[in-house]
């Protein structure tokens, strides 16, 4: 089967939805470590407002202590062009920009119109373009909204099209809130693949629906799945609920699939472990607890 | 889609391998509860040694308090013919019987060999419908061993003809140490459904993959899938780990997927909520805390 590429999103998504705040010194451990571990890809900071989201102050010092002699791409997050003013002076070399499928989540989370942040998008990409960076544009809300309900496949897939056609280099489909199901995942990647830009689904596990639906996303023809480590990441939509799927779960079904990925599974375990201590708590990724299988493989 | 039996083995398999030693009053009011959502199928009690598995002791009295007036049809676990002995004395009409694919599995769990094993389940079945009771197969290790590793799909499947063969009503597929991934699933659901019994799967989510193992086999055309109300029930072979996984996050997904069960998700969830309280601590299911989506569906 075709490789995959896994973004962890844990230093970014992950820890912005939890509780702690970790110093910026070892937010950027934590991306050193997985990229050490073998992935490819890290979304390693957010450039927002350091007094509106405190566990991710410090983008610039995250990015600088993060290592330039490995494969790793290590990403940042921005929701407008000032954030992405911020990104360009640092070394980081891949923007992710992210706007949603539906108009209440778009208002709400973002104070702006889809319109606006397709435009948003297309400014962003251009950019990034004119800096030979390399640039992810997610679309939130693809598989229902918190406010709306369900979100018309036909609409993302329009959204999708025209941001590939502004230039992205990467489409991510994102279930926001972890609702999603497969028949979902494989529709919107077989729809959204037809425009030449490779796609990944970014999926949240808060109903226990995100491996399923990674797999068949992967099946469709999906080759970039977003993980966070160790399941960080809470979901603000339903307190109680965990987030993010485990980066470790995603890669432990992969590596039994035979899916290439280039990241060490053993490696992987030992960061969501090292995390676990560095935030006193059990996560809420399950197969760092139980260990990869079989032992001798 | 085909209509699809769940089979809550909360009672049973959840709560056996739970700290907890719950009276069977209760364990009989969790099986009449499970029933009153719609569950068609609830395994309620084994047929063991009291001293050895006490938190299964006293299986007659929790028959014996099962109501007679519903839909549902209640099952007990027995190992020999012993224990066959007792359930044929008490009001279920459904006996289940597992044994295992792996010889040191067998050996260590059940002092037999699978020979042995696949011996006495022709016994149990054949005595079953001498007594016009039905007789579900459960074959155990079918996607891997803790002691040998990767099981041969190919002895699985030898296996599951011969319990076809001897009459079994139903061929359940085991991984009993939640190691399974997608593509196993369906090739065992695939290789044992050519038999014309029905097949279904058993599926542990230590490492995260149940859910997407169990949608390949309902995809595959498996029409039975076992699941634990809350995901109670741990794993021997993995202390920290999940084991069974939660009836109502596969429910959630079948629901989504429209395909019919007859349960009522929202008064499943009221189970799993009922069952933390008895219990006294968060359960591993993820939907009864997330809630079900959309919520006016």
């Amino acid at each position: 089967m075709k490789a995959v590429v896994v973004c962890d999103v844990g230093p970014r998504d992950g820890l912005q939805n939890e509780p702690d705040v970790l110093p910026p010194a070892v937010r950027a451990e934590l991306a050193t470590r997985l990229a050490a571990a073998g992935v490819l890809r890290v979304e390693a900071a957010s450039f927002v407002r350091d007094d509106l989201v405190p566990q991710m102050a410090g983008a610039e010092e995250v990015a600088a202590a993060l290592p330039a002699d490995t494969q790793t791409t290590f990403a940042g997050l921005v929701l407008n062009e000032r954030g992405y003013d911020r990104l360009r002076a640092t070394s980081l070399e891949e923007v992710h920009f992210s706007f949603a499928a539906s108009e209440t989540f778009q208002q709400r989370n973002a104070g702006s119109s889809v319109e606006e942040g397709v435009a948003t998008a297309a400014r962003v990409v251009r950019r990034a373009h004119e800096d030979a960076h390399r640039a992810t544009v997610t679309i939130g809300t693809a598989f229902g909204c918190p406010f709306e309900g369900e979100v018309d496949p036909g609409r993302v897939l329009e959204l999708a099209a025209r941001v590939a056609a502004d230039g992205a280099n990467e489409i991510v489909l994102a279930d926001t809130i972890g609702v999603g199901v497969p028949s979902q995942a494989r529709a919107l990647v077989e729809g959204a693949i037809g425009h030449g830009v490779p796609v990944g689904v970014h999926l949240h596990d808060t109903r226990h629906t995100a491996v399923a639906s990674a797999w068949a996303a992967v099946e469709a023809g999906a080759t970039v799945l977003d993980g966070s480590i160790g399941g960080i990441g809470g979901c603000p939509f339903a307190p109680r609920a965990t987030g993010n799927v485990a980066t470790e779960d995603l890669l432990y079904l992969l590596e039994r699939e035979d899916v290439p990925t280039g990241i060490d599974l053993d490696a992987l375990i030992v960061v969501a472990e090292w995390l676990a201590r560095v935030l006193g708590r059990k996560l809420p990724g399950r197969v760092y607890r139980a260990g990869p299988w079989p032992v001798n493989r």
